[in-house]
């Protein structure tokens, strides 16, 4: 019976997931060729843009997608150290697709520094996610050489995630465009750029550590719904966000006219002033962004979006259950997904 | 006995290449998400920009790198149908090179087209590039997943070469800002960002075919020192070649500052006004270029050049025979030696 004392908090088992996962990250990176290890090495927190180990130690990425391939792993009963490549390969991927995604949507700072571009120029930023992505697909080619011969290889499953994380990010970019995106496209969109990406994760440490078809089918699904479920909070907390918490100025989703969830429905209800907003693309004012902001609630639409989050929250958590793991080990997932949700704040 | 009658030319010995793999190659791409299938298929000459196929028929690359996988294969007795997913593998990764250099050089135009991003946009060029590169591993590691648990993995070896090309591209561009760049630093380049990928190509088809490991290693050196051939003889053609035959305007690399073999050779050779044109980067007319040309040749670097593209050549045509490859591959691989190195001119 797993008691308080043993219960890990979110931060324990990121932190955990983190000193897990970086001597294989560190070691991957530092087999790249120099003109990509400073760039990726900045890139993932370790080195200033001289090369130099940061002064106050690494400011490291959540680790959320690594935390996801260990847990899974150990849900059905894998070894801890075979999940570790695949939870590697899973952080290069996400940190391939920061990179290039700085690039074209000219993103500035992540994670409180400038953005790998900013320093390096838009070329050293290409080809160092080029370089990560590589890296990815070779960490776990070389670790998955033992997988059985039979069903997905590791590989292809981690490319098919990267394949629908590129054609979100597509859409993502497409949609800043139109005026006229419903709701459906946005979910589509979410679970190509954002859910993809978990649900390999889980699928990766499940189908590592030899777990059954429909556990490694449930733990998938936990990451499916986890991923959108995150997407539409990170929607909401784009509009209605506190600044000092996200870390992103108020009302950015806005500014930039991102087809945001609470966005695609609030135009679906048919709002005039709201669709002259976004068939007007351009830069607005404070106040016109507060306007558009309380249009948007009026239609209904942020409460939809608090009720869809919970419900795909919940979807999560019965899949969770559905996969039988053990208690200390569901416990945790359960944690991790307050945590991506936001219900622990 | 090889009869002349059974002798290929270059031109068929690359159709029946792109022949082989086009089938392989169409059907990954059409795995792609829509978004990303477009802008490929436009790139690789089967689509136009509304994605329709190209009226007068497909203008596909020369498919020089899987002739070398195909042949390389046929070397040391492999089946010819094994061979296939990893030819296409590596034309894949070529195509996704060409596509990011594309946006990161600002060139226009490629085998007589628009390129991607004139047309697509850079962000669609940069995203159908990772698909490229993503799908080429997903290839590699379907088909090669019953290949011994020791030595080297195909993906292994594929993403090896990726980041040599990669960490080649990226002193390419380096090298554009330098005027220091000597002709070792030159070589280090070209083996990198042209030479890695013939060679893998030639240990890919080799080692799948299961050659002894001393006829892959020939075969691999015979791509390394073709692909050096290449490049030097490509160099020599950026400043003196024909422009209605290389399909570049005349001095094209004199005009970017590329740091080109004969550039580094001359400016080894220490010419001051040579080193002043190379310090002052800029915009320069017609007749400066042609003073430029004559100084370098004046210094003896064309003749340099020259030389050393016979003697890498005939390093080629060494490993070639040292391979013992059978009697009508061997041909065809000098044929395709000689065609590379535009001695069939």
């Amino acid at each position: 019976m797993t008691t308080v004392a043993e219960t890990r908090t979110a931060a324990e088992i990121l932190a955990w997931s983190r000193e897990t996962v970086e001597p294989t990250m560190r070691a991957a990176v530092d087999s790249l060729p120099g003109s990509m290890r400073r760039v990726a090495g900045y890139h993932l927190g370790w080195f200033d843009a001289a090369g130099e180990p940061l002064p106050g130690g690494p400011v490291a990425g959540k680790a959320v997608r690594p935390a996801l391939v260990l847990l899974a792993s150990a849900a059905v009963g894998g070894i801890a150290d075979t999940a570790v490549p695949a939870a590697a390969a899973v952080e290069l991927v996400h940190n391939f697709s920061l990179l290039h995604d700085d690039v074209m949507d000219g993103d500035e700072t992540r994670r409180h520094r400038p953005t790998a571009w900013t320093v390096f120029g838009r070329d050293a930023a290409i080809l160092a996610g080029d370089a990560l992505v590589t890296l990815a697909m070779d960490v776990l080619a070389t670790a998955t050489r033992g997988w059985s011969a039979t069903g997905p290889s590791a590989v292809g499953i981690l490319c098919a995630a990267v394949q629908k994380l590129l054609d979100g990010q597509s859409a993502d970019l497409d949609f800043e465009l139109r005026a006229d995106v419903g709701p459906g496209e946005c979910r589509a969109m979410a679970e190509a750029k954002t859910a993809a990406l978990l649900a390999c994760a889980c699928e990766l440490g499940a189908r590592g550590g030899r777990g059954a078809e429909f556990r490694v089918a449930h733990l998938r699904d936990f990451g499916t719904s986890l991923g959108v479920a995150f997407q539409v909070v990170d929607d909401l907390l784009g509009i209605w966000g506190d600044p000092s918490v996200t870390g992103k100025p108020v009302h950015s989703d806005l500014r930039s006219h991102k087809k945001s969830f609470p966005v695609t429905v609030a135009l679906a209800a048919g709002c005039p002033e709201l669709l002259d907003h976004y068939r007007r693309p351009g830069p607005c004012g404070e106040r016109d962004l507060r306007r558009v902001a309380d249009l948007i609630e009026s239609t209904g639409a942020r409460a939809w979006c608090q009720d869809t989050a919970d419900a795909l929250h919940a979807d999560a958590l019965d899949h969770l259950v559905a996969a039988g793991a053990p208690g200390r080990v569901e416990t945790d997932l359960r944690t991790l997904a307050a945590f991506v949700t936001r219900r622990d704040r």
